[in-house]
């Protein structure tokens, strides 16, 4: 049973049909997880092994390719057939002789889809440099064209039902930065932090449980947080700690991720200044967000206020999320930075991070949020500040 | 700080050295995150962009090379000195015009390396189709080799600091198990079931706390459980449910593996008997370890117990594990299977993992394993059975 009813399936792949006339596609190769789901409902960890969906234009539904362990999965979760499910044995699994592009391959070749114009994900998760040049020992007679991002695009405006998803993922990520901020005092461990977070964003909300996100808390503390991507470490948390929590909520594999920072006792004339700074930057760049807006105009709007105050900051305030596995959230289609010119569209989401990773320290305020006719929606309603966490009255008697 | 000495990351890329010279390699670059942080202590959520490592057999340390949000993460966990890191601008990420190989071939150049032969992971994760081809317009004066798993045939044998950390994994993926074991009942929503576990996982002992495992909890239950890599849903557990249970304990990214069943109220005599046929020949398989076995010796131990009951099992037994990031524990170099030819040497790990996944049902029992000198050592203890749970009072009365 997939996730969304058959009629959303089917809009979805009619779309990703009309592109890939448009772009002179007859077949398409789908290695990225998150839209292998996308167009056929399919779940599971087994990303770690190749695995493709086959789109054509003269096949009425996809073909799901994948381990043979893994196809009472694929039953139990895409909305296709029987018949479009192409296991293949295991001995193609991590061996030296046999890879399993050599099955796609066959698969393409019984169908009769070997002399035409092939799209695959260049640069998409999961699909390997290796996996490519077994493709084009295997099928000698296509053409093979980069459509790396052809469904990512696609995917960027989200339907209602994804829209409903997300709301929920919304609930979540609330609930577990609420967590975060109850937990997170000087003496505990960091480990013990996270895994409160975690618990957090499993458990979910009496409506419904949590999916697991594509990226792990991000929760480095002190020093540490001037990098941007470090998760946790054994360390208890000291007395004037600045702790970065960058954490998303998951609902079927749909994000809203939300990022705050914290300091445990009294924060430092300059990070205060800092949080403030950024906070205001985060409101400027929301505040022209609506249908029309370019992405860059976006950041624009960000870094008139900081670069106001004499800040810098180098790195995109953004992207576009949605549906995803590990390693990434991300969408990788609209950026929020200069020479972005996507027009902002009703239903886009995005999440807009100001990360300041200084030297030594950092701070990270996000929202991810939802271009509407009227302009913007932020999907969660955490304040929109540096957190003070007080020091237990233990440790200050 | 990297998190062993400096001796064994030198110990490790003098190994390293030694193979490409064997392979006629001049130069390897490293995409696969554990490849990474195996010789450079390299961590951080970051492999969502590309990042490598750069060893050469002609510059004394290796080189990283990552985006600039990540230097500092670098300058926090690597052992190599600062010229060493080689950040590049954001603009290169997720972009449609630059590409993140595009600097690495310019630092390959900088460093006259482009002449020579190059060794790259061409079916490694996170070194996409369009990494290479990037690659090869950058260098087109290089011959390009494959070497995928060059490193990780070196990590297949374990120092003894690396065996620490995996007895420590051990400790922590007991009590994962056991809070498992505790919180399974009929009632209770699978997404909370897997909350606690997730809880467990990273919580970790008094001694270290967890780091967060390269694969989620896989928490199939009921008709879910004939599929081997699904994870949790929202719906609750019911009277008679089984359940897989397939979760790792990770310490400093190394892995030790664990899985389970368990089954709510009364088991059904065919999953008992089929309980008993997969402990006997997880048994079987375990007394052949050795050093001088063969890998598919210990499959074939296995494969003759279960043939004797008339059951089958098609896909492999199990694999080398260690250190890992998503998407996979395993490392891709030894399987327990049929035609793997492998001598077990001392200080090698596996994961042995009988799965079976049949019509609508399965169950699994595992074991993570080391070759020692006298035979094997299996690094949990929990009892190597189905787990049968009682239902609460309050739902018999």
């Amino acid at each position: 049973m997939a996730i969304f009813n058959r009629d959303e399936y089917e809009a979805r792949v009619r779309a990703v049909r009309n592109r890939m006339e448009q772009q002179g596609l007859d077949t398409l190769i789908v290695t990225d997880p998150a839209n292998i789901n996308y167009l056929t409902g399919y779940d599971g960890w087994s990303f770690y092994v190749p695995q493709a969906i086959i789109v054509s234009l003269v096949l009425t539904e996809p073909l799901w390719v994948g381990r043979e362990q893994d196809l009472f999965g694929a039953r139990l979760t895409c909305w296709m057939n029987e018949n479009a499910l192409k296991p293949y044995a295991d001995h193609y699994v991590q061996s030296l002789i046999r890879h399993p592009m050599d099955y796609m391959a066959q698969v393409i070749k019984s169908y009769s889809l070997h002399h035409g114009r092939i799209g695959v994900e260049m640069d998409g998760y999961y699909f390997s440099a290796l996996s490519y040049q077994r493709l084009l020992q295997g099928l000698p007679d296509a053409h093979f064209q980069d459509a790396t991002l052809l469904i990512n695009w696609i995917r960027l405006i989200k339907s209602e039902a994804e829209i409903h998803v997300i709301k929920q993922a919304a609930h979540i990520v609330t609930r577990a930065m609420d967590t975060a901020m109850e937990v997170i005092r000087a003496g505990v461990r960091e480990c013990d932090a996270a895994a409160e977070v975690l618990r957090a964003q499993i458990q979910g909300t009496e409506e419904v449980g949590g999916d697991y996100p594509a990226i792990v808390p991000l929760m480095p503390s002190a020093v540490r947080t001037g990098a941007a991507h470090l998760t946790w470490v054994n360390r208890r948390y000291e007395p004037g700690d600045t702790v970065n929590i960058e954490i998303a909520g998951c609902v079927q594999r749909y994000h809203c991720p939300l990022a705050r920072s914290a300091v445990i006792g009294v924060p430092s004339p300059h990070l205060t200044e800092l949080s403030q700074v950024v906070a205001e930057g985060v409101t400027n760049a929301l505040d022209v967000v609506k249908p029309g807006a370019l992405a860059e105009e976006v950041e624009g709007a960000w870094q008139k206020v900081i670069q106001h105050y004499g800040y810098q900051k180098s790195s995109r305030l953004g992207y576009a999320v949605g549906l995803n596995y590990p390693p990434d959230w991300g969408e990788h289609t609209v950026s929020l930075r200069k020479g972005d010119l996507t027009e902002l569209q009703p239903n886009m989401v995005f999440h807009l991070i100001a990360g300041m990773w200084l030297d030594g320290y950092g701070l990270e305020i996000s929202e991810t949020f939802r271009v509407i006719p009227e302009g913007v929606e932020v999907l969660t309603g955490t304040e929109r500040k540096l957190f003070v966490l007080e020091e237990p009255q233990a440790l200050c008697s």
